[in-house]
């Protein structure tokens, strides 16, 4: 299955960190140093998300912006 | 100024694809090999965006999936 | 491979309007009967998608909003 | 008052999971199961949603992607 | 019925530019002087958005960055 | 370094509560009265934001609904 999504950028995860409803997870990707994605805490256990983890962070195009 | 953005992905504008009310913007990056980003074509014009310049890709963390 | 993305519908696409940057799709589900989404033109290119297509619209839990 | 936003899907609440800041609300619907909402905890008090409302989950069209 | 998104601001349609798929809404409020909103060309037209038209900018509290 | 989101509106944090993951941010502007921003708790630590601190929040134009 292939989604509409245009930026997908591979990685590890380096970190988990749970809250109640949303957890942080760091994903260590070639440049920059680190991605951080705030997912829902129950998308992080159902993924399974351990330090170490090959991922990728995916991201809508019309998300991001541009600073110059 | 500094903003909460916790993702900024450096790297130089690749194509600037002008729509009449939208525009999508590529940035050469490390890895991946290119970012799209979707912005206003009053942004890009205002950012005077072209082939070459030097740009960041700057993603909010809630805005980021993580996929396995 | 799993997406963290917590909300997924199944249906048909019914249309396919391509502006010059952006897509607009719009996808027969069984309630509500639409669900718009909008991407780029680029991506709805690359999926090829078509009038009859299965697809799914897939929703980050934190773009969504509850009204009462 | 009508709002811009294309997609609502109407449903009632069957989980509401309160966090310091933000709450996850568990909508049910006719397909899929169940949407998920991300709110501020804020929010889910001055709605005061509780489990059985009526509700709709509203997605803005931008925030939907296609998966094929 | 009240949404659970956290940020309303009101104003006065400025201008309203249709592009194929989208439409890019200038709203004046008191502070800053212009909000942008971009929707689907559709809703501009459903809400027959007509300068001078009393609206409310609608913003989810986790779109909403904040700089320092 | 200019950024493609074409909102910006000036104020001063009225309150920061923090989550374990996220925090909620209180502007407080000329109209309407507050903005509230959800951001991660580590960039409300990092921009080290008090009561008191002169902020923009900054909106991108695709997250803007218009209600009428």
């Amino acid at each position: 299955m292939a989604i509409s999504a245009r930026n997908g950028i591979k990685g590890t995860v380096e970190s988990v960190k749970l809250g109640k409803v949303m957890a942080s997870i760091k994903i260590k990707v070639e440049d920059p140093a680190l991605i951080t994605a705030v997912i829902t805490k129950e998308s992080a256990e159902d993924l399974d998300l351990a330090v170490g983890d090959d991922v990728s962070a995916i991201i809508k195009s019309t998300q991001v912006m541009v600073a110059k």
